[in-house]
């Protein structure tokens, strides 16, 4: 990962959200330099900050889950889009980087990864040509993308003879659900684009079978759980089916499901797959490393009731990532109004909660935000905060705020600092949104 | 605003959002010379695009309403955080430039921008610290900003004594309603903050009232605005009592409301109120510019309904801001999947809506979607679209959105397609969130 060196000497300035105004420009690799520090408000609010602790402990757990269950990782790169992270996640053990869009497999190539699972059809020219091209001038990019039409592979193929690269295009084949986003709904529909995979060889080869049971929902968890469940035998179906009919190229298969709230179904169900061929367990958690203070936390929670071995890791997951921001305005005695917005953290899985408050020059360190304190709106840059009308907050005040839903926190910053346990800035990540 | 070359001269690549993969690094400012067509799959989508044509008739049509109200505009940057776009509105005949946040100011500040209305209040203490330096080491900056609770100006009033300049800072008294955001909620407290400023003299200075009417919400239209109207009433007893009371200092007095929703209620109100001192009525609109297709297309037609007068100005705004994506799968009858999600486009004021279709290489040009298909859902990075089943979309076809709340479409973009009726690129904006 050379490349990221160019990162690190990527010149910074206020123009950047989060960096105070006036700084002369610096080095971004350069920025724990300056040991700005929250506390002491050397940094203009709001900013993200992720903790260095947590990352790390985070980076582990998963590992050691990994270790024990047989699985391997390519993390969702689409949750941080940070090339600085996804090199982290390589070093703790990841297989490969997961992606969404061309525009994600650009920036991952930009910074030099060489193994990327799109999680998604390759549609459009452009998209198509970009990646053939990557193909042919890297015999060491290795890629996979997911098919689920005939018309999809058909299009695929036609530009791959059009444009020759001296390999297939690696496919996996998507299951999908009634109802849910993409994926063949049904056995019938899942073999007939296998097999036209197989007929458009060698522009394409079928490496693998890949679902996403994270979109399934139900009335309660007990039933969702019932309908990944279903899905899981349904992804395992396919893979049969196609083994039986020799429609899988060479090499290992790759069985692949797994967002951040399942993985530990996913596993389990997929070490009872017995192909009679080498097989690959492919999970692809992207919130794992920053974690989060709501949705995720309840999933973790919910991971850890369903599979005792995990109680075997120790402490779970920690939420890595918070927003920090100033009290502009306690317009009523029950109301604040708060300095960062939806243009600043996520809001699609639930509010910001408050977590800590700090008085500058005042408080010795952060205190508990009490019960009581509720988001009940936010507005493009405002947050407002119902909280009990005897609470001391007042103009000036810090708040921070835990989160739900990191990817859409993540996509609302351009660098995120990375601070100690005393939040002083030792780094930042760039992200590429 | 010779700095904007700076914007022309940035060297863009790949890792930007919608930039086609592998492109050799060029100048922003010739991105017109690839002669890019839409429509021909020069652009991997999803894209953002701008109509040449429609930003050009929108800033002459708000022009013409200025002219014929007496009012003045400082746009609201925040829309757009374009410099380039803010320059535009300048030569359309702006007085400044409105943000909301520190970094937004200094955005501006870079890009030299010399006038700015900071509508919210200066809170922390880089924020302020920024905002001081500046005033002192230049004085041709020409800076406002809102306060609405006597701690607040005594922490600005304090940082100023600290730190100081050659002149005060001004600020316009901020009035809210019951339940609203920021801003005083009755006379009283009004007083008592103007009071403060006029304590905090030469430090801080009061040079106007401001409001934001376009929070305020009730059951009906017509609720609505009795609500707006009883507001700017609300308003102009504040500027007539601080009048009174000789609270604001020297010069012209600002009074400022109006987003992109009431702003003819805004400048019929203001322009009845006489203070018997010069005064400047200073509306604030963000989204004419770009407009949209849901929203403010909605409030446009009942701007329209109220203000005969808007009627003799012609044709209204045009929504100038468009999203294109492809159909990456169509996985039942009626389910189509298209690469674009709530990464790409607004959805917390309406979800998008499609409104052509174009199949790349077979169709002569774009055609309306019929009646019938309704974004059901989005995901981080992908769109559900309810389809009749009979329709004849496939994967690998082109379809184009229009949005409902431009800000929110704009802060997902780092860079914004100009395109002419042909969609040929001819230049692009650089946004800076």
């Amino acid at each position: 990962m050379s490349r990221l060196r160019e990162i690190e000497d990527l010149l910074v300035d206020d123009r950047i959200k989060g960096i105070p105004g006036g700084v002369v420009p610096f080095r971004l690799g350069d920025i724990g330099s300056h040991r700005w520090n929250l506390l002491r408000e050397s940094l203009p609010l709001p900013v993200a900050i992720l903790k260095a602790s947590a990352l790390t402990h985070n980076g582990r757990w998963m590992a050691s889950f990994l270790e024990l269950s047989g699985a391997v990782i390519s993390p969702h790169g689409k949750t941080t889009m940070s090339p600085q992270l996804f090199e982290r996640q390589l070093d703790d053990g990841a297989w490969a980087i997961t992606v969404a869009t061309v525009h994600q497999i650009q920036v991952c190539r930009h910074y030099g990864f060489s193994r990327i699972v799109l999680a998604n059809q390759l549609v459009g020219r452009q998209a198509v040509r970009y990646v053939l091209d990557e193909l042919r001038d890297d015999p060491g990019f290795d890629f996979y993308c997911l098919v689920d039409s005939v018309v999809g592979v058909e299009l695929l193929a036609a530009a791959a003879r059009a444009h020759p690269v001296s390999r297939p295009v690696k496919v996996l084949l998507e299951g999908g659900t009634p109802g849910g986003r993409t994926g063949c709904r049904n056995l019938d529909a899942a073999l007939a684009v296998a097999r036209s995979v197989k007929a458009a060889a060698p522009h394409v080869a079928l490496h693998g079978v890949e679902g996403f049971e994270g979109l399934i929902h139900a009335g309660t968890l007990t039933e969702r759980e019932a309908k990944v469940a279903a899905f899981l035998d349904f992804l395992a179906e396919i893979a049969m089916a196609c083994q039986r009919e020799e429609l899988f190229a060479e090499g290992p298969i790759v069985l692949s499901a797994g967002g951040s709230a399942f993985y530990d179904m996913v596993v389990d169900r997929f070490r009872r797959i017995d192909l009679g061929r080498e097989t690959m367990m492919l999970t692809r958690s992207g919130c794992y490393l920053s974690h989060d203070s709501a949705m995720y936390r309840r999933y973790f929670e919910r991971v850890r009731e369903r599979a005792a071995e995990v109680d075997g890791l120790g402490e779970g997951l920690r939420p890595a990532l918070q927003l920090w921001t100033y009290v502009q305005s306690r317009p009523e005695p029950e109301k604040i109004i708060l300095t960062m917005g939806r243009r600043d953290v996520s809001f699609d899985a639930g509010m910001p909660t408050p977590e800590l408050w700090f008085r500058p020059g005042v408080h010795a360190g952060p205190r508990a935000v009490a019960e009581g304190c509720t988001v009940t709106e936010l507005n493009d840059q405002h947050t407002h905060l119902k909280v009990p009308a005897e609470s001391d907050f007042r103009v000036g005040d810090m708040m921070a705020f835990g989160i739900s839903h990191p990817c859409t926190t993540f996509d609302k910053w351009q660098l995120v600092y990375v601070v100690d346990d005393d939040y002083t800035v030792v780094s930042a990540v760039k992200t590429f949104f």
